[in-house]
């Protein structure tokens, strides 16, 4: 008993998405073709279109339809900021705090040596050229504070410093309506040794 | 801030699949565009080709890119035993024990109340075409014996007794290999009910 050539090679390709295996893709490939033929077409469709549209900014590396994107064309920013994130959302979560006004690098990753990510794959030389330019006088490290994301933030600082830039990192510190009983000691730690004069 | 509309298109496209909420589908969207583009145009073409070419056996109800599937066309099957099945996969189960040479008819789903799938979704009018065309003498229901997969078996054996067909059912009792100790009490309570003399 053969499976259709086309139910195969779909079950096949639904692996490359991140986290898909065998029987999950052989689940998603029938339950498209079973309940859900608009969806799948749909699905095909836009997959061809944002291969084909979808490309990186060429001054902050975010996707985009165009050769800049949006935020890096806005004129009314200050462009004396480079705020370096690992993903678009993590920069759209700091847009959201109406408190940030410059411009972005976006890393689309971390440093990860344990997944085989090393600088050469963090498109570094280009955050290094568009840190460079002569115009940006601080870089802001906005990378998570995960272990790799720290590793990563490390890593910029030291090429930055070395090229004569101010380098920052949003602080770290107690959660804004955290309680103390709650958060890990090591926050408190970092918290206490980042104290305020008031 | 604006996310490029290609972009969005495809996180949204990529809900349809099933178990994939708004946080998944980013981050496959994300993975696919930064890290696999290939796959991403290929897993495009994919769904597209499977949406255009996989139909339904018009005998067996199972995917097939033909009017009638492989197994239908076989001859030399033997065509008075009819056996049903939930899925495309539980037809490959029964067909690598090499214990059945009937052919198929493929529910493509059991029926389930609350999920709102009832006879008329399950194409039990294209089943009972297919039994009753004078030569299938014998229906061995194979559904899951899930509380789903017995309540379909119950039903559809209900509707075919009542048009006069021989109907059976897979055998429940101890797996093969199964130690007494390590199975579950109604397992070995249906095992002590269908005894057989030796």
């Amino acid at each position: 008993m053969k499976t259709p050539s086309s139910l195969l090679l779909l079950t096949e390709a639904l692996r490359h998405l991140p986290g898909v295996g065998p029987k999950s893709a052989q689940r998603m490939a029938y339950h498209l073709l079973q309940h859900d033929r608009d969806g799948a077409a749909l699905l095909g469709r836009a997959l061809t279109q944002a291969v084909d549209q979808i490309r990186h900014c060429s001054l902050c590396n975010t996707f985009t339809e165009n050769d800049l994107c949006e935020v890096c064309l806005d004129a009314d920013r200050d462009a004396t900021l480079l705020c370096v994130v690992e993903t678009p959302t993590d920069q759209l979560m700091i847009e959201q705090t109406l408190t940030y006004k410059g411009l972005y690098f976006v890393l689309m990753g971390r440093l990860s040596p344990l997944d085989g990510i090393g600088p050469k794959d963090l498109q570094l030389e280009k955050l290094i050229a568009r840190a460079t330019d002569g115009v940006v006088a601080e870089v802001v490290l906005a990378t998570n504070f995960t272990n790799e994301g720290e590793a990563t933030a490390h890593y910029i600082s030291e090429t930055m410093k070395a090229r004569g830039l101010k380098v920052s990192r949003l602080a770290r510190g107690v959660p804004v309506g955290g309680e103390l009983e709650y958060v890990d000691a090591g926050t408190i730690a970092r918290a206490m040794l980042d104290r305020r004069a008031t």
